[in-house]
């Protein structure tokens, strides 16, 4: 069942065309933002719009940014020796909020997935090995544990192993806070095989 | 943690304060828009907005429309004789979805809320007595099952009471398809009291 108005129509369709967002959904955000007064819906087009136009890739290390290098990358209190590989920005945002690493990132933008057609080419690869020069000293692979995070990171240290780096990858185990018995059988194996010696 | 760039932070900050949409979900729709072309943000900045300035609500009926009357008070196909009476517009399109009924609406966006100070003035129940005339003889209350609809239907009824009109509501019981055993008591309860003889 469809709405008479076909601009209600046309915002519904445009709504669930974004991800995680079914006609459902689209349907009671259009709803919600009907009842809104104009300047709101004015506020989150141009937010929207706004951002399209202001963020751009960091020419270093490819996280989304407003200035070219990144305020990470341009930052003197950061250790230009290590760099953490990620996926998606989602994922250095995600290392960031640790406080824990301050190295620098290089953002793949994606995983390898040869069924999807996404290959080397696609992603940020290329663009990672002219900056392991002699300054790095240590590769931080940090891939999505799952089967492309795993593909990427072979290919990876595939690549690397020629170079006079050292590589290595974030451990896989039981996360902090969580239970054993919860863990499911691939978690467990994982945190097995990754045992430290005490 | 958040974001370097201050538009994305705006686009997150504007995204979330739709309903449904945390911070999680908005940030995960923002990365979305920044990896798609320009002409889709904008398309969907255009359709909101759009939308926003197209659609007005029914003179008639209240229901969301661009013509004034909309396409159901202004259909010669429609029994005039009968009003059904729903909170709101997504409620309606629930009933026409059924292709059963073909009487009006009314539409009172919204139910009465004393706590939320929703009283009848901030819905279209004034707006509703007026269309009661002689060539209606049933209103059909289809308000939803918890408290705020059940106070509205106890309110529209008794404004009602001296009208020469009859007064309906829609049945309550166990929906179709569904298990008796996973009813709640509420809804068992109503499904018996409102027992059908055969």
């Amino acid at each position: 069942m469809r709405y008479s108005s076909t601009s209600i129509e046309a915002a519904i369709e445009a709504l669930s065309s974004l991800p995680t967002i079914g006609r459902k959904s689209a349907q009671r955000l259009a709803l919600h933002l009907l009842r809104q007064p104009r300047e709101r819906v004015e506020a989150l087009a141009h937010a929207l719009l706004d951002m399209k136009d202001q963020v751009i890739l960091c020419g270093q290390c490819f996280n989304l940014t407003e200035q070219d290098p990144c305020t990470i990358c341009s930052s003197p209190k950061r250790d230009k020796s290590v760099v953490c590989v990620v996926e998606e920005p989602s994922d250095l945002l995600a290392i960031e909020r640790t406080n824990e690493y301050f190295g620098l990132y290089h953002v793949l933008h994606g995983s390898l997935n040869p069924l999807d057609g996404i290959g080397p080419d696609e992603l940020k690869i290329r663009e990672l090995l002219p900056r392991l020069n002699d300054s790095v000293r240590e590769v931080i692979l940090a891939m999505n544990p799952n089967t492309e995070g795993e593909v990427t990171t072979q290919y990876l240290m595939r690549i690397m192993k020629s170079l006079d780096v050292k590589v290595s990858r974030i451990a896989r185990g039981i996360p902090i806070g969580s239970d054993l018995e919860l863990a499911d059988d691939a978690t467990i194996s994982r945190a097995l095989q990754g045992r430290i010696q005490l």
